[in-house]
């Protein structure tokens, strides 16, 4: 069985996922803050970071686990917005972006493939949640696909009820403006099972598991 | 930085993390139990299970991560003792063992190597805790190496103070008997900065990491 899982989503306390304006000096607009406590570097294992290993680690490692394709919304792969700007925007991530699987860029503008040497590769596609899905799901090779953000994406998809599992992080601080996550999603929770964990470092995580469709 | 880690050593409250005698059909002996709520399937990552994903299968996942190599005592390998009976005794696992590694088991008693197509290989050595960490290392490939267990062989690499990372699994049940984790063992924590957290299953993980060492 093959899922649709979205990992690490940091939500502050106030609701919010991201800032409103993105830009080239910041990638996730006003929002940084939700990252004080993230640890990018045991996204593909907890080696990653060295050691000592946390808790907050270990579910934040889950992300790269039997993932075999990304899909995202334009916003997360860059600031641009409207007609490429054919400047050679490749990404924020440099010749060797952390993904490591095929992704793919939800746009209204198409343009060519980019492929990297670690495995990832990056294919824009103007479709609906559905028909990305599907192309993801083909591309996976047999493992489950990943909506990668940003949280206007992942709130299409919970809304079109293509998510099987969802790993928010509640981040304890108060952003008061941003890109709202639980917006249109009233009664979310009759659809899943929820488990929550509160670690030392303050942060919760909860586990929203897709209940069995009827 | 490569670490010595354990994973998923799961303790009853009593303190006992194996039952006192291992034989064919109890490759655990008495404390089957223990592992009653324990999920291997998640070992190479959470989506060995194919869902719903837990807490519990978030730190369990923990075991394959960024892991080149094993060393295990012979009770985890087998039930025999003495000479080996040359029955063709190759381990509890079949024709793909869990690992997928080179393994390197504690004995006084050698005999040849055995691999399997799955990576996994079994190495008998007759040595000291120090000599067997650096043959395993050397075999890690840069990873980090696990101490598989039994609880006898882990309490052996924390006496000798071997052991960078220690995830401990509480099980809230009462033995009565068993294989102690915890002797020899007091004091233990002075050496380590420990986090816990407990889930929904009623299991309490704790997260021991070795301090900095002087």
């Amino acid at each position: 069985m093959h899922r649709t899982r979205v990992h690490n989503l940091l939500v502050s306390s106030d609701g919010f996922a991201a800032g409103d304006e993105v830009t080239l000096d910041k990638p996730i607009g006003e929002a940084g803050a939700l990252f004080a406590k993230f640890d990018g570097r045991v996204i593909h294992g907890i080696q990653g970071a060295g050691g000592p290993t946390t808790v907050d680690q270990a579910m934040f490692s889950m992300w790269g686990q039997g993932v075999g394709a990304e899909i995202m919304g334009r916003r997360k792969f860059g600031p641009q917005s409207g007609e490429w700007p054919g400047d050679g925007w490749e990404g924020w991530w440099g010749d060797a972006p952390p993904f490591q699987t095929p992704c793919f860029i939800l746009t209204h503008y198409l343009r060519e493939s980019i492929e990297f040497a670690n495995g990832t590769s990056f294919h824009f596609v103007d479709a609906s949640p559905q028909e990305a899905l599907r192309l993801a799901q083909d591309a996976a090779g047999g493992l489950d696909v990943r909506i990668g953000g940003g949280p206007s994406t992942v709130g299409e998809f919970l809304q079109a009820d293509l998510i099987d599992f969802l790993h928010v992080v509640i981040v304890p601080i108060v952003l008061g403006s941003g890109v709202r996550i639980w917006d249109h999603l009233a009664g979310l929770e009759h659809r899943f099972s929820v488990e929550s964990v509160s670690t030392s470092s303050g942060l919760t995580h909860q586990l929203w598991n897709r209940k069995a469709r009827q």
